[in-house]
């Protein structure tokens, strides 16, 4: 059996992909307090929205000016999602550190999602690499490969595709490429089998895991993640986040219980979990009319667990 | 990496650890009408009822008849749980095919839940067994150790106490062991550990791993065990279940969700997934006004799941 590994990132994506699921604008100074007191809680990557026209997701209206205010947060590695060349030009321009661009290996999904195939994502993100180079800026780029494990739309995705995708985004550019199932479609033998695929092709640019918990798998798909060598997992807070393309998808795995099991493991994140999980009873509040997740907030952390486990 | 095993077992324990925990006692019909469509969903192995007095669990005061029913069932291995010599007689009597005794490896659960130290547990199996070669009863007797994980009473509990009550019981005439997280404070790494130290004292012996969803990473350590080898785990319809001396630890690992995830894994249990479903569904109406767990039911089978797997 492989050793775990001694250190591991959650990237907090509620801010993005959680609040992009909610009907109701969350006020911008909410968003700063949560990133602020994120922040003090340990974490270090935050995607902290994204940036599409306002029309379409007036929830994340306020991307550039959180961007802005999350840098001066120190130590915080901001992450955005850009669906295009144009949302790259903003997230360079507001000084993103990291832009995740979203393909989807599933054709339908991408269509539905995107309106662009996977190839044409693939062009974008040679023009958003050649921007960021013209700019002599550094945001890094992130071609984030959704519905790795299947598709609500079109059904199976083959495993040869997704990593057909992920050579031609390293071949176009992107920096580092992660894997997501936006569906709640993955196994853990499944997840074993494309990230250890996935390790062959892109080594240490393979950077992240997303898992939605849509069918109670997400903790069980990162671990078997984890035994592969990955180690930055995103994961939202009260497991907020959904996809509008895939019916019954809400829920990424919630950072409170991603950051329960691997600090129970003896997996450094960094994070205080009390603190993690006093936030969360705050956003619960601000989201008093939305279906939440997560389970360690109901029971409370185990009574061994300060004399077991540091930070 | 181990390769993950062909087959596993799920047995379910909704009708003793979960029915044990809620107040409300459920006629014997329904118990029967649930054991038959449990077969027919492909159980094998059901742990149908306690035999305790009655006056202290109502709930379960029909188990002699509850063992006679399910013994009818063609091929199905019936368990039942027995805290004593008294119970062991029942359960002989009655011709279970299995009788778990339950062992807290904290002694101070094992005071408020059995009364008894870990010790004179250890003794009274050794009554049991006696008993059981003096009846020439083929019913096979299983050491199940609790709070292997740590306790909500007296918080931590060392793996070498856990061990050596697993020692112990096979020393003392037990067939099997188990290991219980009664309380949800095992995490994958805790239970790699343990599991793996345990084949080494137990061997083929070492018959079950039996996890709560107290903290949200029951299936994780499901797959933390299954990678060291065992391939038979405790669930429960709906996830009910808990312990009445641990505050918040109720849900087991949810039937139905270990099972889809298993058969997403190409592990071969038996279980048709969707009639599981449907008795979830009509077990949810049973109780209707009792919490129920599990995720699965919310969003469905994926589109891609009788193409990919067969049982």
């Amino acid at each position: 059996m492989p050793p775990f590994p001694e250190c591991a990132v959650i990237r907090e994506v509620g801010l993005r992909d959680g609040l992009q699921s909610i009907q109701s604008v969350m006020p911008t100074e909410r968003k700063c307090a949560w990133l602020r007191a994120a922040h003090a809680a340990g974490l270090r990557e935050i995607e902290v929205g994204s940036f599409v026209p306002a029309r379409l997701l007036p929830q994340l209206a306020d991307t550039a000016e959180l961007v802005d205010f999350a840098r001066r947060l120190p130590g915080l590695f901001v992450s955005v999602l850009v669906p295009n060349l144009k949302g790259a030009e903003r997230a360079i321009e507001a000084g993103a550190d990291l832009m995740l661009v979203p393909l989807s290996a599933s054709e339908a999904h991408s269509l539905a999602n995107l309106r662009k195939t996977p190839d044409e994502v693939v062009a974008e993100v040679a023009r958003m690499r050649a921007a960021r180079d013209a700019a002599g800026a550094k945001t890094l780029i992130e071609g984030g490969i959704g519905t790795a494990f299947g598709c609500t739309l079109q059904g199976q995705v083959q495993a040869q595709d997704v990593l057909r995708y992920m050579q031609a985004l390293l071949d176009a550019g992107a920096d580092r490429v992660s894997l997501a199932d936006t569906v709640g479609y993955a196994n853990p033998a499944a997840v074993r089998e494309l990230f250890g695929a996935a390790h062959a092709i892109a080594g240490e640019r393979l950077w992240c895991a997303h898992f939605h918990d849509t069918r109670g798998l997400a903790l069980a798909n990162v671990l078997a993640a984890l035994e592969t060598g990955v180690t930055r997992f995103d994961a939202s807070l009260a497991g907020i986040g959904g996809c509008p393309h895939a019916p019954g998808a809400s829920g990424n795995a919630a950072s409170e219980d991603l950051a329960f099991m691997l600090a129970g493991m003896g997996i450094r994140t960094g994070i205080d979990i009390e603190a993690l999980l006093a936030l969360r009873a705050q956003v619960a509040q601000w989201l008093a009319h939305e279906t939440l997740h997560g389970t360690l907030w109901r029971a409370g952390l185990p009574k061994t667990f300060h004399a077991a486990y540091a930070n």
